[in-house]
């Protein structure tokens, strides 16, 4: 740690609901050191996050000197730290950075909280993102592409002439954790089997089936329990059956929606897992994938808070 | 209870999964008296259900001697009481009464279980009922008409020239209550407020809204956030909102999927607060009503068991 006081560093911080993540980098985004704590932003009291992080933040503080943090995404929410406001679409990285907000805290170290987005285009409200800007920067502006981001709410977006130029939410991982958790199925599904790449297919597969008999998605749902009385679903299959349909279908709403066609290139962002699932999906859909950055994130954080930096100076 | 040994009367048994409740009936199918129960059928060891049937309906076995039960749907699933066969599609009442089984009891009692439905067009594997069969039966087979069951997995059945001609599974209710009860929204969602019908004309517009902009229903359920978001959804607005745009889904889907056409004549049959709510949104898509007896399950129950009766003779 003796040159440590040297090094320039930041802190990426990701505060959720559940818990946090902080990520010490150098300028160039590559990790020094990362920690995870288990207090998420609704178990803390108004006023008690600056001490929380301060002091879980401790020992980066000690052998590093005061510290920069930047947060994005739910921590700047209305049942975060502050509420944040969000950015109007079409969006540039400078027009991120503008709505930033910068806060002192105990032991001189500042946070910087990011806005998030909104694309009054969204039907009947605007829509909205939180995080997801940052990956969007991280992954970079400066292509014409559509970005898919797979999560609880999965989002859509268009990057065209170095802005988000609009974006669409679908609830893809609400869907699939609520049935997944709380149906029919919970009842009788199982852990998953190591491999169940078939199953998620087969999901797919249904998603993709085109004719009327298929019916809509809230009758293919129920293909998973018909598929377990039938014998053709077992009880450890049947999380990835749900999953490769519910998934295909999100691709099945945004090829509808005007998000993409057979044979365009799209990229996926977001946690290795989930990128790796949407990118089997996204080639099933005869798209051609875009490669990505793993760190998306941390190197969006990173850009946002640097162009905040030079314009407050 | 001097002349009760007298009347003819039968049990009708609605045994699910979380309780139980029992209608004693006359021939014509109104009620003499009835009994709800916590006792669901999978908090009952097997083996066990005989003994605590006849044991919740001894007052009655004591005032009207040995008792018939007719029993339909879950507690003849595959984690009920016994496994029942499902009759293929298309079926008469006949043929459902056919396939039913009569057991003895303690105290001289007996119960017949009915069979579930089974459509053997479902894809991609056969669509299942139980209980709604006997619905459809005490609704009346008699004329040719589509007909929807709400409920958790709600149905639409083609009954046709006397016959159940095909059915098909929505699981519109499933949705419904896991979101409400489990997702983004049951975070903000108050209790309703009592009158919150705008609330649910709006979901069931959303659902009918047919511009690209608006999207798939992974991206409307979103609307019930957003709408929250931008100040134009109350706490107490969002679960009639939702509902409505559940069940409005239901109706997209069931037109795309053929079940009807603006100015058709459907029925709803099912619990009188569900029928109500599904008969305003039935008007929304420009459909007659017919009108449904608010027993058809009694009814049908009956109906299914005389003809097994005169059967077994």
């Amino acid at each position: 740690m003796s040159n440590s006081a040297f090094e320039p560093v930041t802190v990426v911080l990701d505060w959720g609901t559940t818990g946090f993540r902080a990520f010490l980098v150098r300028s160039d985004g590559s990790l020094v050191d990362q920690k995870e704590g288990e207090r998420g932003i609704q178990s803390i009291a108004k006023g008690e996050h600056g001490r929380v992080v301060s002091e879980a933040l401790a020992s980066w503080r000690a052998g590093y000197g005061p510290l920069d943090i930047v947060a994005a995404g739910m921590i700047g929410s209305r049942n975060g730290w502050i509420e944040m406001p969000y950015v109007p679409t079409p969006a540039s990285a400078a027009d991120v950075a503008a709505a930033a907000r910068t806060e002192g805290l105990p032991e001189g170290n500042r946070i910087t909280f990011l806005p998030g987005l909104t694309d009054p285009t969204g039907f009947p409200f605007p829509d909205v993102m939180r995080g997801e800007e940052a990956q969007l920067v991280g992954f970079g502006l400066d292509r014409d592409i559509i970005v898919v981001l797979p999560g609880t709410h999965a989002k859509w977006a268009e990057i065209r002439g170095g802005h988000i130029e609009r974006f669409r939410t679908f609830v893809t991982g609400e869907i699939y954790a609520t049935l997944a958790d709380h149906s029919f199925l919970s009842k009788v599904a199982t852990a998953e089997r190591d491999h169940a790449a078939d199953a998620f297919a087969e999901g797919v597969a249904l998603a993709q089936e085109e004719s009327t008999r298929a019916g809509g998605l809230l009758t293919r749902l129920f293909a998973v329990r018909t598929g377990w009385l039938a014998g053709a679903i077992a009880p450890d299959e049947m999380k990835s059956r749900l999953s490769g349909l519910i998934i295909g279908w999100e691709f099945v709403e945004a090829r509808t929606g005007g998000w993409f066609k057979e044979g365009d290139t799209i990229a996926v962002v977001g946690d290795d897992d989930l990128v790796e699932v949407y990118g089997r999906v996204a080639e099933n859909f005869g798209v051609k994938l875009a490669p990505a950055p793993a760190d998306a994130a941390i190197r969006g954080a990173l850009t946002i808070w640097r162009r905040h930096r030079l314009a407050a100076k």
